[in-house]
């Protein structure tokens, strides 16, 4: 199934209507792609799909460079190439004139520096922010979506398969995350969707940690958290933890404190209740054994186009589990100066409102 | 020489303090990294480095989850975690108080939503842009700083030497960029400094082209545009392009041209002299060979932690050229359905005011 652009692109016209909302300026790279097709990092430079309400039209603005691509993969055909030495500011008053009243943009994006410059070129307008209007239609994952999000994870799953039998005393944390990245190309990924976490023996401790020099020894535990983004532009996020050569009691006990408030997380998942409920219920298991002081994330996040999209699972967040949402469930214990373990898979509410888990990779304790 | 934070920090204070800025709160974590050597993204979690200059006090606000690698890789040793279920707002305020009449940010860098919620949360306060300040330092690259950009330089040109030589009739574009992110980390970059561009034949006039299943073929372009990052956190980039099997006459006269562009380029950098002169010199010879209309951006950005710095070297740039700047020359000629060609070097400005070429491979034409 093929992602229909046209639609979300008429949901989120009607939406404005609605909200009176003149024109749209929508510069978030994502939500770029998620309307058009056309995925692409201008970095510094200016990108915006332009929605003009008041005359029903689409521009898509882009680096002069990138004209190509975008003429390429864009619904948008009326494409705005900005070179390097033209104001985008000015270049959109001169397209929209400057008589506009009522401008959407997404607040989490826009900075105040081209706040200011939207309010130069646009002295009489007022600002809404869309990007709850974006948020709300990008959180509801279709079934299309799922698809591509299920080949990141099987792509996600093959890595890890033949990642961990490179595992091998010696081998440092560096030397694997470089193997699993290109084994990430190999099996056709466009790359990592997160510069891959790859940690031995205390590092483990560090849920961001940077992989390093740290060379593998007899008695570590071994966490990979990695994903890739694949050519069709959807994350995935996984982790699992091993051991390597041989597991101490306590290792075994703490991992499997996690894997049950794992099960616990995922056990929780349905639509209705209140999103909260998943991290309470992996927060639990945690707490009741002792270790809650060395689980101090939320129990995860959702994800899609973007590595980390709403919703976000922590402990106070009131709002309604709902079909077609995706996130991971990844809960975690890490004791400084000893190591962490951490769980983590991928979750969908499907169209029953239960919990179907894209990742399939075992989850008992693998000793490597 | 190691890098010293300190020296950064005061330079800092000294010009806040010069323009009567309560607070500054440093977002960017670029920025974060260059005045505290804690290098991390916190997606889109809060982190904020905070300069208190009623007080003279320095805090470093982190995700939880990093505080302990914040306390080891810190200069600031003032952490303040934020958990998930925390408000950073809230936090912030709690902290400081909410008597605060000037608050410098940079406006690059905050959001439109940032900004409202410190306006809550701040509501006495008015906003300077600090960015130029911050911009000002990071500019001028000590010399430190180029030992560590000549590290990552030297490590992107063992990777392109071994590269080069895995070249075949068949590979694709997506193979040949796995082997290079391989070799990055395989020579001891932390990472490719961006997605790494390989593209063959007529995809090489898309200057930012995405490498796909496009087999190398005889008489194709082989345009790659790649670089890495450091363990130290600073960016190389560069551009080669390459003929495979048999170069056309056509080809050859292009590839000159982008050559003697890129020499004229370099030929024209000394400090005291306008930015543009560098872009004109370059764009000159593209424009008196005819191939004006395909070199449709700047000649060149500055990089350091950054892969995308100031200054930006395009056309219209009237800013002086001083010492300490570090940039690419990379013109190029893109000619859709045909090919391109780019020759990137990064060039520094040193103590003398002259360009020094970080950039040693070799120049001339391979035929691969």
């Amino acid at each position: 199934m093929a992602i229909n652009y046209e639609k979300r692109l008429i949901t989120l016209q009607n939406s404005l209507q609605e909200q009176k909302i003149d024109v749209a300026i929508i510069t978030d790279p994502a939500n770029v792609f998620y309307y058009t097709g056309f995925n692409s990092d201008p970095h510094e430079r200016f990108m915006a799909l332009v929605l003009d309400g008041r005359q029903q039209t689409s521009r898509l603005f882009v680096p002069a460079l990138d004209k190509e691509i975008a003429d390429n993969e864009s619904i948008i055909k009326t494409i705005i190439p900005i070179s390097d030495e033209e104001d985008p500011f000015d270049k959109l008053q001169a397209e929209l004139g400057t008589n506009i009243q009522q401008i959407g943009v997404e607040m989490n994006v826009v900075s105040m520096f081209r706040h200011r410059r939207l309010q130069d070129v646009f002295p009489d307008a007022s600002y809404t922010d869309i990007q709850p209007l974006v948020n709300k239609q990008r959180l509801k994952k279709t079934r299309s979506e799922i698809d591509l999000m299920q080949e990141a994870v099987t792509i996600s799953e093959k890595v890890l398969t033949e990642g961990i039998k490179k595992v091998k005393i010696g081998m440092t944390e560096a030397e694997l995350a470089a193997e699993l990245e290109y084994l990430m190309k190999q099996f056709g990924a466009a790359g990592p969707s997160f510069s891959t976490i790859a940690l031995a023996g205390e590092k483990t401790a560090m849920p961001h940690g940077t992989p390093g020099d740290r060379a593998f020894q007899n008695g570590d535990f071994l966490l990979i958290d990695f994903g890739v983004v694949t050519n069709a532009g959807y994350c995935s996020d996984m982790t699992r933890t091993f051991v390597i050569g041989e597991a101490s009691e306590e290792q075994r006990n703490i991992y499997n404190i996690v894997l049950k408030s794992n099960q616990a997380g995922i056990n929780a998942v349905q639509a209705g209740v209140p999103l909260k409920t998943f991290d309470i219920a992996a927060r639990n298991v945690i707490d009741d054994s002792g270790y809650g002081a060395y689980f101090n994330n939320r129990v995860g996040h959702g994800l899609g186009i973007g590595l980390h999209e709403e919703p976000s699972l922590h402990e106070n967040n009131e709002a309604a589990a709902e079909n077609g949402l995706m996130f991971t469930i990844e809960p975690g214990i890490y004791i400084p100066d000893f190591g962490g373990v951490r769980i983590e898979d991928e979750v969908y509410i499907n169209e029953n409102g239960e919990a179907d888990v894209l990742t399939t990779f075992p989850k008992e304790l693998q000793v490597l």
